[in-house]
């Protein structure tokens, strides 16, 4: 506490990041990075933005990414705005977006910034159970509230709700904003943002720290129809004018364009979670039915952060959540083939012990 | 305007940042970037970073730049807080820090960001007026107010304030924080880190933009007692656990500790402006006394922005701000000695024309 702190500060509840541990040989698979480097035609791009040029200010607008993303999906730039990761993007989309009188409505288990945002911008919220089997139900969403915001497939679950129980819950209210917060959309679920000329209450959030390899560059974006993008346009010019250096800007249009390597990538990464998955259900785990480059699992004999524990003095780092309902499980990012038998392996000699 | 912007966005008036446009052979002294490339060391540290590590998220907490920071002032990492470029740095100051019952305080002329910061967080501000000679006067800020900011050289006008004013500042109500806002003060003026170690109630800003020719690698850093540091870090760990990405850590780590280079550029940039305001004169401007990386200079027969627009049909960008008091001045970025004998040719030109 000090005298000089704004009023809000003290009532924060700030967001804790997975650990970056500096231990060699460590298996990380606790923040959900690709095993995967980024694309090399990323990596030459950066090279050559990295000289003399960065005495300059980036282009505040950050057009020859907007306009690789928006290309992609055959909308216009005006249609799409970046920042520095998804995290910021949503910041933005929390205070300009997500505002209003009545509630905004998100999962109960779900990724937990999104309770840090409302802190952050006095946003009330009303957290929406997921049922039994830890899905979301469209249904339960058919309630008066000023916004939602759900991540499809949902974090730390994995579950991914089809684009038809989306189109469903864009249609339970025309006057109200739903953010589709799709972080792991390219691991095997349905992305909305063909749904966005249609809809223009739909915002669709994405990354580059995922799919493309490239957490450690810090980009994100929003698809939306321009409405809302100049919505969040006016918040970032009114926050910081250029958001995305010139090194970020350059690697990320670079990466984008690389439609080979991210194919081939996120192949790679679902064929390895279907063996993690069924070497975690051959040792015994419920392991929930992900369209992410994580699973989520639980041992119906040992607590999730024993297990935790374990693996973590065994070197093989993996994220607990210690939270009412999801305390047993644990989220386990998909590693290269040698990490994933590694996992394997360390909790194959864990349960014996 | 659209239905679904939180009801802050349209009371906002976003900052408008000088243009980067594309045109080949433009002299370009309108954002006061150094002319100069970074030092030569802060590239190389930015390839070597610019691998298959970027998979992986930054140290959220930046840490081996906040300790090549302390470590030039004897201070520790906890007393360094950085960000995405200084506006990042202060808009989050501004959040949770700058935000009290009582109004801010900040000069008349000044950075035209801090306004638009108050109408982002609704904050109650109180513009001081600087004197007919555009001078900062510390006993006017001594009334009722809950904190104060200033940049000290002041911007656009570039005149410092020696330090013993920053102290008369600080001493006025040691109840009351004093943001110092010193992105241009590597060129002539007094720092005042050397003031937080006794004093609880200052908090320095500085940037890596201007003098060490980083513009487009987006880093700012602010140096104040820890209580104040983990203010801002709270508010930073609610909106972004990573607003500095792997590359901008190690290429601002490098380039503060590159004190050859650092000293060597903004020597010659400072020789440069003493040329251009000489010059300047010998037009007949009148040329406020700097110590920044650019003057701010008027002509008695001349309107400001008839000057700019004239000297940008010549492919020299300065910039001119339409405002109360100051619309007849310019504000010219120190270049290279060649961009500053090119401006002052195309200046004596059209005033001869």
């Amino acid at each position: 506490m000090s005298r000089f702190w704004s009023p809000i500060v003290s009532t924060l509840k700030p967001y804790v990041p997975g650990e970056q541990p500096k231990i060699a040989n460590l298996v990380k698979l606790n923040t959900n990075e690709s095993p995967y480097g980024p694309s090399p035609k990323a990596l030459a791009a950066i090279a050559e933005a990295a000289g003399d040029a960065l005495r300059l200010y980036p282009d505040p607008t950050s057009m020859a990414l907007r306009e690789a993303i928006a290309a992609r999906h055959g909308l216009s730039a005006g249609e799409v705005f970046v920042g520095n990761g998804s995290d910021e993007v949503l910041a933005h989309a929390f205070m300009g977006l997500l505002k209003h009188e009545k509630p905004l409505l998100y999962p109960d288990i779900s990724y937990s910034f999104y309770p840090v945002y409302c802190g952050l911008y006095g946003i009330e919220a009303v957290e929406i159970p997921l049922d039994d089997a830890f899905r979301i139900r469209v249904a339960d969403y058919d309630r008066p509230s000023g916004a939602v915001i759900l991540p499809n497939p949902n974090a730390p679950t994995g579950i991914a709700l089809p684009l038809a129980e989306i189109e469903a819950l864009l249609a339970q209210d025309r006057e109200r904003l739903v953010v589709v917060d799709e972080a792991y959309v390219d691991f095997g679920a349905e992305s909305a943002v063909s749904l966005v000329p249609a809809h223009d209450n739909l915002l669709v959030v994405q990354t580059f720290s995922k799919s493309r390899g490239l957490a450690g560059l810090r980009v994100g974006f929003a698809i939306g129809q321009r409405p809302l993008i100049e919505g969040l346009e006016r918040v970032k010019d009114s926050f910081n004018s250029y958001p995305l250096d010139r090194l970020a800007i350059a690697g990320a249009t670079a990466a984008y364009r690389d439609e080979a390597w991210f194919d081939d990538k996120r192949r790679t990464i679902m064929a390895s979670r279907e063996r993690v998955a069924e070497g975690l259900a051959a040792l015994g785990f419920e392991v929930l039915p992900s369209s992410a480059n994580f699973v989520f699992a639980r041992h119906g004999q040992r607590a999730g952060a024993d297990l935790a524990a374990a693996l973590r003095a065994r070197g093989v780092l993996v994220r607990h959540f210690a939270k009412p309902r999801i305390g047993d499980f644990l989220r386990i990012s998909i590693g290269t083939d040698a990490e994933c038998d590694r996992l394997l392996a360390e909790l194959s000699a864990i349960l014996e012990g």
